[in-house]
């Protein structure tokens, strides 16, 4: 039969995994916004302050910023690893609860960092929840792809790939936890550049497409 | 074959991104609810004063609705969109991402316009907002409707109506952003107006229901 | 064929719209609770007080339940509805969206209610939201089963049922607002009581059951 | 025909059902992180406060923890629930809507403890709403597997392998609130041990599988 087999054999379904991952992420990339508060100026002094205001309000914008798109390029990992990954079982399960555990944690260590954007341990406690995401997001790809949960084996090449791809994050992640107490404004660019090297297309894209050849 | 290309040949499924943007507007358009605070009054003054104080709200409740309906706009929108685009790659993802970051923004710059009404700079920046989401959402028109990520291509006839209609907003708005500094309650009140423009029917839907005569 | 005609023909797909009207309600419901805040209390004081103050927010728990109960009727409702409509178009969009805009305002309506549970308008304002609510459900029911939205037109003696069954809660609703400066207690009381007359199982599940003996 | 009866014969939906807890249980879950507030510390004294501010905040980061993976495991059961219940009906829709108000009551129970961790009162609340969590989670699956909402019945040796899943939460919650005035510290540790033996395979795991064979 050239059909999948259904993906309910073991229980859990991936479809609601999926609705569930989705719903937090949308969850969690709005409540980044919710640290946004509009500026309360007295009646007398709004049309003088308020620009001034708003503009004091860039890092947070940043940090909002730079934090929704960390969370969009968690997404997408997550999203394509249940490309290959067909079911699920309860270890998988919990996976992805640890790992929708560490990323609603997102938005208190955003609101932390754009509170104290220069304070080492604001940056290191952003690194490290970073850090956590990424290697709980491994640990998804390293039980998903052994094999009974996937339809056919992929080749050892292309799991490598992906293994290399999302260890990219914490490692770089890890090089600006240490440079935190020496030059903190080194660490933080650091967090604007990673997302921008996920969303640049990678060599794993070629293996998204290949399935397609075959139908 | 008659039946659609799966739309998961590249990896990226755009069920799962409707999913979250679906999630995100849901979430986007209900927190705007939590700027209406309920007015807090001493015990002895409650009788005398609610009623003036909930009518105290209606900038509030008014930025409330017209926001929502926008919101509404834009998902109709985007929503229509995804009826001619069947397959999603790695840059309509981030243009999605991109978009939803733009949604995200909008209960700020709704309370911000909620809370200054009358001030150019909350006028300018609640507009610029809007502007900003219509322009990504031609964005993702344009790269959507390239080719590719359709099962079949569409007259270009149909495709620059749908242009002109969704940038008729951005062209409004920038109007309304020009006017801040000198009538700002004209400002306001094409903010309230251009919803209603897109809720009325247009040429578009005519081809919405093209398809159905090939059945 | 058999199949039921694919809801896209319009342009607008009913299970987009049931995603974002479920978001939207998932939200609304949990948002009730975001107004019990915990007691507050200085530390030497908390093992005499605490008791007594959550005993004090008893009123809210009640709101927030009802509320709850109420937000589930509405669910309820609108999901039975889809079961007949099976195709969208640019009107009935509209009208789901202003339906969600004032489901949207429940939360607000709630708090006032909870917060001043005695005060004639605040039982005004609730039991108003509640009747225009019902009554953009009604205008859905009329405007789906007009004909073009349905597979088959459904007996008007079903219609008939749904419009009466719907309407019910805007007509009590209207008396509890009548009483509110006269015996507020009893505009309560009607709050808890209607939705438990909608729980309670009606003339309308005998035709949901009819479509089951056609297969 | 061996293709299951369709699930709308009731007029309700399990697929719907699905996503309005999906909903509410990503709320609940990511609600959970809004207790958790960045320290507001002075300036100049924000590089010698913060580490130790953050620090205080562990019984709250404790309190989330624990209660994301506590509503995990709900999530998790209630999932498995649906995988033999394929239909709905009025009564099973109203089991499902007290279940998710009972949820959705989760994040006060939780700020409540997490603010007052040694407070019997606080350790009984929270108890008890686990209880009645619990309780409402076994009423659904008494109801569900009567008959007609399934396929097939189900062996009873099954049907009671899950109820003592189930039923071993609250009985143990019972134990920690009897604890709460003579050993608070207990019920604490109670609280945390629970979820871990459900996150341990069990016995009803080896019927989950059982489908797949019959393929």
């Amino acid at each position: 039969m050239s059909a999948p087999a259904p993906d309910t054999s073991t229980g859990f379904r991936t479809a609601r995994i999926e609705a569930l991952c989705d719903g937090i992420f949308a969850i969690v990339m709005t409540l980044l916004v919710l640290e946004l508060h509009v500026p309360d100026i007295a009646a007398n002094l709004v049309s003088t302050e308020l620009g001034h205001r708003l503009f004091d309000l860039l890092p947070k914008f940043l940090s909002f910023g730079v934090s929704f798109v960390i969370a969009g390029v968690y997404w997408v990992g997550h999203h394509n690893q249940f490309f290959f990954i067909k079911r699920a079982d309860r270890v998988l399960l919990w996976i992805n609860i640890l790992f929708l555990l560490c990323m609603a944690f997102l938005p208190f260590s955003t609101a932390l960092l754009g509170t104290y954007p220069f304070q080492p341990i604001a940056i290191i406690f952003y690194g490290a929840n970073l850090i956590v995401i990424g290697l709980v997001l491994d640990l998804h790809w390293r039980y998903g792809t052994r094999g009974p949960l996937m339809d056919a084996p992929l080749p050892s090449r292309v799991i490598n790939t992906v293994h290399s791809r999302i260890l990219m994050g914490p490692g770089i992640y890890l090089i600006a936890i240490l440079l935190a107490y020496f030059i903190p404004i080194l660490s933080l660019i650091i967090y604007v550049i990673v997302p921008i090297l996920y969303i640049l297309p990678g060599h794993i894209d070629l293996h998204f497409r290949a399935p397609r050849s075959q139908e």
